[in-house]
């Protein structure tokens, strides 16, 4: 995944010194940082940058950019690596701009409901920090990712289904764009019809078109009363179609994910549970006491009528808490299944009336292809994830996964669905891009990146298929 | 308002000739329609396109699109014209699209609560088609808006503190670009990650980087049970803290509008109603039997700790549309108060917290000022409203009104708002755009728009302050 060596050049010395008297330690070309930049959590292999800076401000963010302009050198926005689909690899080589000293709460207006951040800030330390206000940020993919990051990709996760992605809690920006300009966009009004949405334009465009050094977030009000509770199915059709009718009679359900039989086994195997292990899903109601009750008991009935087994509730914080762990553990649960396994995880979501049947033919699909291949889902919104087992060293093993996820993206975009619900498209994803959007719409977006970044040096070669 | 003779050139014979044969009456240069077609409900004069046409389908907008390109002839796309900043005028000639003949349901996706439509399509034809369906479409400006318009402004109104704006509930559109091209953008999928936001671009574009012909919308289920009220308040402070508090606690109310004494009695004058002519704020409840009780309960204290006089219920659904019904002809009841006006319409949205100070302020300088103005709101999202009511043949007396909203604004944006949280820049708030935005921010819009419709033909002189 290197680049050939005719567009991976060498720094050229003057860049170094520049960046070098200017940032001090803080600027480094060191093998091992390198190394640290060059890997993310996806199965594409490691690809290093040849420098990583650390700004503390968006001043310094400018300088390293013009810097980079004067010498053409390709730039990557770096939080905690936590990507599945390569965003922080250095493919054409560069420099990456590590954000974990941009870790500051600039502004908390919790009267307002919202908050500025550098990016940073991962949603841990946030909700740690609004500890006491009476607020938090739901936005959760399970990684202890940047917001900056989650911007980036447009990420969502588990509690989506109520409380929206990156695209409805971002409020504004301050990005430096290629040409070494800050734009601020947006602001702290709940909503605005003053000029093209650039909040939104990068949310989701991947450090391409702008480098995020300010974020101004949503928070949501605690609510008064949560419960969480399991329950189990005799298969993912009984508990898909569970969801659908909880989504289709709006119920304001904050969290409602699939864990196939394979999904518990690998739970009860890693976070050692006890789980039934046969299709189940995993609920959250947040509301008033009044409110939550009633929300469990229509649910309950719904499942009931679907043949479900039973409904185990999670009351006390600290099950829920267990319960949740549990879940986002089990991408490591997975990658346990097949020790020294990597996972190429596929993404895709489609309309809700289309959910079981799309689960459905993918388990079929993948019980036929051999791969060890759990599947798990934000199944609310219609996305479910599938962490196919591949092994690393054996590229015929990795092209037959990468076949099977295309025949998965192939069937969601056939029942009007995405690629990609949630982590982005990056290296991996370009033409299913380009299936899913048409030849009209990829040219539209390349006319902005090259408006935008003309001599491409944000983030080049992600999102956009080569020509 | 109409441009420089220099700007403004005749339409050639032979681009009338091709968009004839081809559309035979469904073309015209007639006086009338073309009239018809050059006047919105702004206090901007009148500025007439050269022909309009009525396209039945995205390729006949194509062959618009491309005849124009050949001709370069500006491009101007016509919903209803409910448009209040000056959107569809002519202002450097050219032709009309009207959408109106464009009015279909193309899909209705009732499991998956979407629906596509063409853009001519209204927001009460729609709701009226869904009737039986259990399902609504809530975004309500008021105006019985065609839904291509109110996403190219980025409408909301009275429901969106609920539901959202259509930046929420466009799921995905289709557009013709400048070039002629055809682009497909977003989908059916609740979520994705899957490039450049396009959609979110468009919407709120006002027409300028491409021309709706197609959208796919999000739908709501109807409520189980709704309630609205009425409650008086000593002063509009004690409203807008009622609000606040309201929005505080995270109640999911559906609408919480304020409407102040000048405007309830422009109401009952207007409406033949009777309410009591002191500020008053206007609430919807929307959820299950016991919420919607519980959410009446909890918001009927907290007006009660303000000072709220008296809390009115309209529970039948008749009752219910009485009373929106007033609210929604607020701003002919407005105008009504000073026979032979028009109204200059502020809709500056401000952070909940500043809203109190900012409504206050306003009132005051509008006392101050002499002129009749009656102050309405959205104040759920912290956006309100003023129609300053001027004559349209004074000019001393619409610059003196145009001061004074820019007064509004610049103290809007202080407080960290916006110019405008929903009717959108068209002619008259460009400055305020670059006023909120910064150079920087305009500069990117405008490589935008450089980079999408290089001729400038799409919409020309809306949105971007000329350089």
């Amino acid at each position: 995944m290197n680049a050939p060596e005719s567009l991976r050049k060498p720094l050229p010395q003057a860049f170094i010194d520049t960046l070098s008297s200017r940032f001090g330690d803080r600027f480094t070309i060191s093998a091992g940082v390198c190394a640290h930049h060059g890997h993310d959590e996806s199965h594409f292999p490691d690809a290093l940058p040849d420098a990583v800076v650390f700004p503390h401000t968006t001043d310094e963010v400018v300088i390293v950019v013009e810097t980079c302009r004067e010498h053409q050198v390709p730039i990557i926005p770096y939080g905690v690596g936590s990507s599945l689909e390569g965003h922080i690899l250095a493919i054409h080589g560069g420099i990456s701009i590590d954000f974990s000293q941009m870790n500051r709460i600039v502004e908390l207006h919790a009267e307002d409901m919202d908050v500025v951040v550098q990016p940073g800030v991962t949603r841990k330390q946030l909700n740690a920090e609004l500890h006491g206000t009476g607020l938090f940020f739901p936005i959760d993919p399970g990684a202890d990712a940047s917001l900056g990051g989650m911007a980036a990709t447009r990420a969502s996760g588990t509690n989506a289904v109520r409380y929206g992605t990156m695209r409805e809690n971002v409020l504004g920006l301050t990005a430096v764009m290629a040409d070494g300009r800050v734009i601020r966009t947006g602001g702290r009004a709940r909503k605005s019809s003053a000029g093209y949405d650039l909040t939104r334009l990068l949310v989701g465009s991947e450090g391409t078109l702008g480098i995020i050094t300010e974020l101004t977030i949503k928070l949501h009000p605690l609510p008064e009363a949560v419960s969480a509770a399991t329950c189990a199915f005799p298969d993912v059709v009984a508990a898909v179609n569970t969801v659908i009718q909880t989504i289709q009679l709006g119920i304001p359900i904050a969290r409602i994910e699939l864990v196939d039989a394979l999904t518990v086994q690998a739970i009860n195997r890693y976070s050692k549970t006890t789980l039934r292990e046969v299709p189940m899903l995993f609920f959250e109601f947040h509301g008033s006491e009044a409110g939550v009750e009633e929300q469990a008991r229509t649910v309950q009935d719904i499942a009931r009528e679907h043949g479900g087994l039973d409904f185990e509730w999670a009351s006390r914080p600290e099950d829920r808490s267990r319960l949740w762990a549990a879940r986002h553990d089990v991408y490591f649960a997975s990658l346990n299944l097949r020790p020294g396994s990597r996972g190429i995880t596929t993404d895709v979501c489609v309309p809700i009336s289309r959910l079981a049947d799309c689960v459905a033919a993918t388990r079929a699909e993948i019980d036929a292809s051999g791969f060890i291949a759990p599947i798990v889902g934000h199944v609310g919104d219609g996305n479910f994830h599938t962490v196919i087992l591949v092994d690393p060293e054996n590229p015929e093993e990795i092209d037959r996964a990468e076949a099977l996820n295309h025949r998965i993206v192939r069937r969601a975009l056939e029942m009007g669905g995405t690629c990609t619900g949630e982590h982005g498209i990056g290296l991996g994803k370009q033409a299913f891009l380009l299936e899913e959007h048409g030849a009209a719409a990829i040219d539209a977006m390349r006319l902005i990146k090259q408006a935008l970044d003309p001599d491409d040096l944000l983030n080049p070669g992600k999102i956009l298929p080569a020509v």
